[in-house]
């Protein structure tokens, strides 16, 4: 369905330069956009692409406005990634408009729950007794909304989401297939060799325009709640253990864990795989590369990496078996230096 | 719903100093607890917080019992961590007992399963043929019973689990949502570049008491079967791959991968993220810690440990970037210490 | 179900050794075989086994085909393994035959639809508006194909999976239980202190023959789509980002996490727990080890590694604080250098 690119601007603002009637059939990566496409550039590093690029039209800096228009329409504005952002939910509103709000006839709801009229549940989905589903959410197929649990306005469950029993939810969520919200923290007691079980007594209480990748888990608390902060997004298969607080508008990339009871700041970015340790805190503003694993509470902001640098197999082999000497070649080099020192005073001092 | 100190005495034990009547609502954290909550001081070092937690009653040890009598009341008990746990199992049967046993009419169940009447079946639920449910098992929605499957007396799978063909599951054990236990494991064998499939003919069999987490697998075997024993308790997001063999009380934290035909002994703790690979075997007793990576066996009990630590990311590429050097850094000085051997007989040997 | 050693045979071709009428209960691995067992030697490490093995009958090279003949029954064949695979396969269609193709009473399925007359449909699985399910494919309980999704000839889902709108799936693919396909990848522009949602327009596009792990997660794209080509293998619990794309024939272990806008060639592999960054190229032919992070491009085919060597908690307490000093301590080793290349000249130079 095409769009001219002056409705666009209409709606989505910018300054256009060129005809407004440029008709735009879809938004493109720069590098391979053809006629009919619409591509930003995010960053002056991609502006030699300007020249080159086989898009109909380009989001660009007021920067990079003339160089833009003298090879067609453009759209000038301040962050074009943003832009970009925003164009992306325009154009999958109006291609791909929300059903009406319906109840599936297979779908099994208690007689106790509280469903909006202009909530939808999706076919075999399961609402327990007095669970609440607000104005505007919608359940996916297969989805399961336990006793007492709260699904906030807007909210969107894809298929195959379970949402434990007193779990709640704020509004505008978005949870992708998979996720399963408030299964028991991970909780024994040792006795003479066997595990007594602690029953996770706790909940999860999610804020608002939350988003959670498809298989990712996030347990109940042990006692108290797990928190999950307003406008967090986290990736695929991320495991949140009990009792974690994660702050406002932090980000998390595919499979990190983080273990029970840290508590993390907002503002926070976790990279891919990198692992929390438990009862642990991270200031605001702290930021983890991939594959790291935190160890100790992080108090100030930053950048932090802890990962052994890739290398082909035969140099690492070498390297982590002398890493395993390391201490001792530092004792080595101490006693060099003590050596040195004794017979050249003027060689450099040892710690 | 309030429980009397003394009602709780009288199921669980303990010595009881103060007044039975104190009324009871809620399990609290000792540091969060206000009038109404039970805490307990699990460790001496939080004994400090005894004068100031707002608790009503606590459970100490009975070295503390003197200190906790002074400002309330508390129960006496020699590992009162052990006792929490205990108590956690009671207050959950008194605030939400097990709904009578049912089967719902939606599930779908296969004319040659035999389900116990006295077992329950949830919405959607998936039973198939020749499947076992025995006394007091509860299936959960969505969750599927494969073929010729057996689900233990008194065993609780949440919604949406998977048990495949054949595969049999022991008394007592809980599955969280997501579980996937029985998909085929992974191998395949190569043939001019590409990869032919070894069809899985091993199921899976789990002892009893074993707990697992949300969106965990565990493979069937290719020819044996995969055998996890009994209580065993895994967190979320683990992988178990085939033909590994886990020994009885061990415990895995969330997000840990086991490739193929590892065996790993009994009462042995591996942390979050950690990785054993193929093929190796672990003693009874071995203790891995998060985020390392088990490349040999390991036939000493005892604690092991392989991570890279983490520091702010200036101070990482430095040192990441020696690394790389680490081999011929060695070499460089074991070469100073041949030369100053050479020079001065006295310096330390290098081996 | 009994099979004759020379029915086999017929079906599968090698060179029999001794009674074909051996009956064969099962297969199993050498190690543990008993009367009525066949196994294989894949690799003359293990010849030795072939006097001790309780096997009723042997699959070996050429070369090892006399010893093995000397105690009984056995296949000669040049590759063990790939007979043993495909052997597998023949057993399975043998033991458990696929059922007639049928649908489900309780499925739901879009008028819209098109589903093969030789498809099956499970329980309670979900087949959206103008989604085409193949000649011969299998959708498994519970699973749910998309809207305008494609399930090529012959694949098969087990219950429980998840393929988004608009994604296609090749021939004689096998997703196991809990995949999803086509979640949203992760994107979001930042806006002041806030995350802006990027719609994600793009889909998934998965070739012939791959094979996914069970709760693996593939996103879909951006704008352009993630692309799984012919004959890829991937493991259980493995997350792919958005418009990554992996090569032909290339298999990953459980665990894995590749960042959006990979690019992994063909006839790679990808060991388990390992981390692809994103926006990275892997060219054909490489290999990562389990655990190690790919933080940049790999333009030469071989083998890769980067991961800390596992050791003792005390030694390795020791060395990760050295390595915390490797910097300075090379530092120091070069001061060293420069000192006695003043003193004696004929010291080895530092770089």
């Amino acid at each position: 369905m095409s769009k001219s690119l002056g409705s666009l601007v209409e709606a989505l603002g910018g300054e256009l330069l060129g005809d407004p009637a440029t008709p735009i059939d879809r938004l493109s990566p720069l590098s391979s956009a053809q006629t009919g496409a619409l591509a930003f550039v995010a960053q002056d590093r991609y502006a030699h692409q300007i020249q080159t690029t086989g898009a109909s039209a380009l989001i660009v800096t007021p920067a990079l406005a003339a160089a833009a228009a003298a090879r067609g329409a453009c759209i000038a504005t301040s962050d074009p990634y943003l832009y970009f952002a925003r164009l992306t939910q325009w154009w999958r509103a109006e291609h791909a408009p929300v059903d009406a709000p319906a109840v599936h006839p297979s779908a099994s709801i208690h007689p106790d729950a509280t469903v909006d009229p202009l909530a939808s549940i999706g076919p075999f989905a399961v609402i327990g007794a007095q669970a609440t589903v607000a104005k505007g959410a919608r359940i996916g197929a297969h989805s399961v909304v336990g006793a007492r649990a709260q699904v906030g306005e807007g909210s969107l469950l894809y298929p195959r989401v379970t949402i434990g029993d007193d779990c709640c939810l704020g509004d505008r969520c978005i949870l992708h297939s998979g996720v399963v919200v408030g299964a028991d923290g991970f909780g024994f007691a040792p006795e003479a060799g066997r595990w007594v079980k602690i029953e996770q007594l706790g909940a999860v209480r999610i804020g608002n325009d939350v988003e959670i990748g498809a298989n990712t888990c996030i347990d109940r608390g042990a006692l108290d709640d797990t928190v999950i902060e307003d406008g967090v997004k986290l990736d695929n298969l991320i495991q949140i253990g009990h009792n974690v607080h994660i702050g406002a508008h932090t980000a998390m990339a595919g499979c990190v864990g983080v273990a029970g009871s840290a508590t993390i700041g907002a503002h926070c970015t976790v990279g891919g795989g990198a692992v929390v340790l438990g009862h642990l805190r991270l200031a605001d503003g702290v930021h983890i590369s991939a594959a790291s694993v935190v160890t100790r509470s992080i108090r100030q902001p930053g950048h932090y990496t802890g990962m052994f640098p890739i290398d082909d197999n035969a140099a690492w082999e070498k390297n982590a078996a002398s890493l395993k000497q390391l201490h001792r070649l530092r004792d080595r080099l101490r006693a060099i230096e003590q050596a040195m020192a004794h017979a050249t005073p003027e060689t450099p001092e040892s710690p």
